[in-house]
């Protein structure tokens, strides 16, 4: 059977943070991780298109079984709410129109899945997320580190199934 | 010059109001006005990935040059407007990368442009839109109505520039 690959977004308009994972033979691989940045001058429609582009371009390179994304249904500011919610939409349109399975998780699920404990703060998941997998030196963003969580959250429950 | 025909949508993901509205010779005309539907027990991305597929299909047929959308930042039902803001994410996207021009409007927006009153009822929206174009026999949906408002507005405002 192919190895389970999994393309993940932390959704976000300004960053939005990638990561391609896989389980093989019991472990899981960071393959490929980045953060997609679109400029602010920007209009917004054009900064969709842009990741839109990024995210058709990933499908196509990585071919994944499933898109993994984080469901946040609430956030301080309502308007940055909605922008990553159309963030999220088209990251979904283009899963769906790829055929692939879209999972999504709550920021709790990924907490939990990711240290064992949902009141985790970030450094915890990400100290947690580079003891998980082995991720090239440099500095990363939080974004990326997220995206490489929600990936490792969709290895873990679907390792569950 | 060609004329400025406008494809506009009442985002939603139960009900896509539709419709592609145009200014012929100082009048505004309806070329074309529609209810997209998806059905409750498809899971959200399927939803939206028929949405996306219905609007590159009206893009491609009619071809546009500008995609309209009303701009809803605040819903009753957070899970609701969070929906309903990636159904705008798809629609944007897809217009962007048709090159279209993307024209946002809010409520009041529409309201005023369509009945020159702000605080304007659904009912007299609709009634007003019947008096601006000829709308072909039968009943209509509230989001097909709302979609040609959501036109009108982009030609009444196009028309200002």
């Amino acid at each position: 059977m192919q190895p389970k690959r999994i393309l993940a977004f932390d959704p976000g308009f300004e960053r939005l943070g990638v990561a391609v994972v896989e389980r093989q033979g019991g472990r899981d691989v960071l393959i490929y991780s980045d953060c997609v940045r679109t400029k602010k001058h920007l209009p917004f429609p054009t900064r969709l298109q842009q990741i839109g582009e990024a995210a058709t371009e990933l499908i196509k390179r990585f071919e994944p079984r499933s898109v993994a994304l984080e469901n946040v249904y609430f956030e301080k500011n309502a308007k940055t709410a909605m922008k990553v919610a159309q963030v999220r939409g088209v990251l979904c349109f283009l899963a769906a129109k790829a055929g692939l399975e879209v999972l999504e998780y709550t920021p709790l699920e990924v907490k939990v899945a990711v240290t064992g404990y949902g009141k985790s703060d970030k450094r915890a998941v990400s100290e947690m997320v580079g003891r998980l997998v082995r991720i090239p030196p440099g500095k990363r963003l939080d974004d990326e580190l997220d995206a490489i969580a929600i990936g490792l959250t969709g290895l873990a429950i679907g390792a569950l199934r």
